[in-house]
């Protein structure tokens, strides 16, 4: 079944300790469908400027990723993020913003998006979320995403906004910083009285938990020995975790929602083995599915 | 089968977000034993002050932990260590150690304790370590805890007891220190290089990973929604690791050691919920296998 996903789509200009890209594709709309694509169709809202090459427009179909969502404002430049990593690869460093088209931007739902049962609200302005969401109908599961730069700045609209949502899919200071509440498990409790049935918190290398009403689930992370870009590794996260909840047409069984989880972890572990994209264009389900079953034998005893 | 350990035996004052206490018992030793003796008996080697109570020695005979090698120094203090937690809980802050007694330690190994097929070097001065370690026969597991102080201070000593040792347990920083290497994957590799062919590392609330020559395991953090005092935890977990171990003497095979690091896990999730020892004073053998079998559920999928 489908996904529909709004967010940004993006240039990227990153440096990090394994060495530096200029105006690579980014955007989380964009890591997200790259990583669901390996299981469903995914149909993205955004918008892009006039400098958006039209190879990655033909790469997106060829994923099965339809961009009649995706505007094009020709008098406009796409969205352009400058950030840089230290040496422990955590929190990226913002040197420069350039939103551009995406100032403005207005997601536009086509008709053909409307019925679609899984929606992914990446993380942009919460009334704009509420917006894309309020145009299909009766989705089977909505999650989301969203920053502190909301959390602080919407707080009100966002509060809105996750009263329809079923899963919410945040950092671990996120949610903190949204419950205002430093332990992790009664954040998690908080939060779940805000709308999300579902808290999913994600913790970098740490791997990811699940709060859920019958339990929690801890996935670990993959053991990397090398790490090029973190660059997107939530919004493939997001991904690959609707993207096997798609896929099979789940609902919210516990034993289907680990496993997207840990799918989740398995796409967002590769993504950050590259820059930008890369990894992902190498990779085939066989691969995804080897390295799920690494996390396998990583979490069993 | 029993346990030999060497560390320290102290007075903690100590302030966290949940309150104060004064001059309660703490120390490698003493974490490290209590929690082992609900697996197996524990023989202690360390050293006190005039001013160590009776009834702690009473207290520790019983639950079966020896304390025929716990030197007692009538003209001297017992180990004092006063810190502070902030509100996130991470590394305590020293606000003073009086070392006391502990600053001239030269512990002695009682012919009793020489048998012992499985050793704790706690975390003290590397050549005391093996001046221990050298004392006991042919012992079936060798593990180690050390720490900065040492990494950076006695590096060539500690290289030297590292040499002798199965497992070596030491928190994510440490490990970094010890290897001079920021990704954990490769600091495992490279410490495993130096003598220990298993490194457990400790992660706190992230739980803690286990590198042996086979695999990579990973053990979830037990979501706790109140901590009360993170003093101890690792050498609880270290205690909860070699008394699963010990208790039926089992040696290096991998289903084994990934069930005792989630029993080192089980017993430091329970030492924080309360100051010093006493939430291990209120739990039963019962108690931990109910939460062990939690962690099952926490992790599978």
């Amino acid at each position: 079944m489908s996904i529909v996903v709004v967010g940004s789509v993006a240039f990227d200009t990153i440096e990090t300790p394994a060495g530096r890209v200029d105006r690579v594709l980014g955007g989380s709309a964009n890591y997200f469908s790259l990583a669901s694509s390996f299981f469903t169709s995914v149909k993205m809202v955004g918008v892009v400027g006039s400098d958006f090459p039209q190879e990655h427009f033909d790469f997106l179909k060829s994923r099965n990723i339809c961009t009649e969502g995706l505007q094009r404002v020709l008098d406009g430049s796409t969205f352009h993020w400058v950030g840089r990593y230290d040496a422990t690869f955590a929190d990226a460093e913002t040197l420069s913003t350039q939103l551009n088209v995406f100032e403005h931007f207005s997601p536009n739902l086509p008709q053909t998006y409307r019925q679609s049962p899984y929606v992914f609200l990446g993380n942009i302005d919460p009334t704009l979320q509420a917006h894309v969401l309020e145009r299909v109908k009766k989705p089977k599961i909505v999650a989301c995403d969203t920053m502190n730069f909301w959390i602080y700045g919407k707080k009100e609209e966002l509060l809105k906004t996750l009263k329809m949502v079923d899963i919410l899919i945040i950092n671990e200071t996120e949610a903190k910083e949204l419950a205002e509440e430093r332990n992790l498990v009664l954040a998690a409790r908080k939060i779940r009285h805000l709308g999300p049935n579902i808290l999913i918190v994600k913790r970098g290398e740490y791997g990811a938990m699940m709060f859920t009403g019958e339990s929690v689930f801890s996935s670990p992370g993959y053991p990397l020995g090398r790490v090029v870009d973190p660059t997107g590794a939530g919004d493939t996260f997001a991904g690959g975790f609707m993207g096997y909840l798609a896929q099979s047409g789940y609902s919210f069984e516990e034993e289907h929602l680990r496993r997207a989880v840990v799918y989740g972890n398995t796409l967002a572990s590769f993504v950050v083995e590259d820059f930008s994209f890369n990894r992902l264009r190498e990779i085939s389900l066989d691969h995804i599915n080897a390295r799920f079953k690494e996390f396998t034998a990583i979490a069993s005893f």
